[in-house]
């Protein structure tokens, strides 16, 4: 990869199970776990977008504990891990953020538990990190996933990971981590 | 994979940051996100291995929510993937139990975030769980990892997931995500 590569983590517009669409909260271990596993892939940075500001604050809160407060100390990978998260009130506002560090515009490449006729390969995918001219943004899902529109506008949607039977039903930290080693790990 | 494949999460003895073996908690994410992982690359079993009886019913008592309190009928998949969640008390007693189900001990699978020189790739090991006839245990370690001593019993110790640079500290979550999909997954 050299692409610079994006990801974040949707709270609204998203489905919940009855379709309707929703704001959800942001859960503790979403933002641990997927800054870790982004640092460790070398993704530039990772959104939590989320449009209810105390929802913001609270994981602000969080984050300081490991940053400034006694858990800077305790553990420093973390401390490391949490320099790349930055928030956003809206996906249009992530979108912007990007182009105004890469003085481009980022193509945006989703995830979905469901297939699509014009899915995109791991293999393509990773063809088109390649280019480091190019800016990604890797856009997941909570709840139920990313609404229709959202799916429909994206320029790339990669394929479901599918396991041994018609069973899905991965979390979006584990979904993550996995898309993350297809589209950049190396087994060395 | 023909292989009948476990995986298990051990609590102890793993070492804490101060390279002490200690006894670790059960985090609820690691029962959620592991069990649904598990069952989507078609695990026969997760076994939480934990020798403090305590922890091993507070574990018990968070999945009969989703198994058969209000959870059951909240989210079916959840029940189905806790429905593969063993107990233990140690790793004796778990490989025992593969043994008295399988008929034969299985071959103990490691991963560490170190390097070893004997280390497998994800390839040989791809291979190695083409044999229908032999149960492998795959074990991954909470707190600071596995003990060396735990490790240099193993058969196969699996090559450490590195990522762009020298950071690697993936949660054991995302770590086992990523792992089962290199052995099991396929991009279709």
């Amino acid at each position: 990869m050299s692409a610079p590569l994006y990801i974040a983590l949707l709270h609204y517009p998203v489905y919940n199970r009855n379709g309707e669409v929703v704001v959800t909260s942001v859960a503790n271990f979403d933002i641990h776990d997927v800054a870790r596993c982004a640092r460790t892939y070398g993704v530039k940075a990772y959104y939590i977008i989320n449009p209810v500001e105390s929802q913001r604050y609270l994981a602000q809160r969080i984050m300081a504990h490991w940053q400034s407060g006694p858990g800077a100390e305790y553990n420093k990978s973390r401390k490391e891990a949490f320099s790349i998260v930055r928030f956003a009130d809206s996906l249009e506002d992530t979108c912007g953020a990007i182009e105004a560090v890469e003085g481009k515009a980022p193509e945006l490449m989703i995830t979905d538990a469901k297939k699509w006729s014009d899915n995109t390969s791991y293999q393509e995918a990773r063809e088109l990190l390649s280019d480091e001219e190019q800016p990604y943004l890797l856009l997941f899902g909570t709840g139920w996933g990313l609404t229709k529109e959202i799916i429909e506008r994206a320029d790339y949607k990669l394929s479901p990971i599918l396991g041994q039977d018609e069973y899905n039903h991965l979390s979006v930290r584990s979904a993550l981590a996995i898309i993350l080693d297809r589209l950049i790990g190396v087994d060395r």
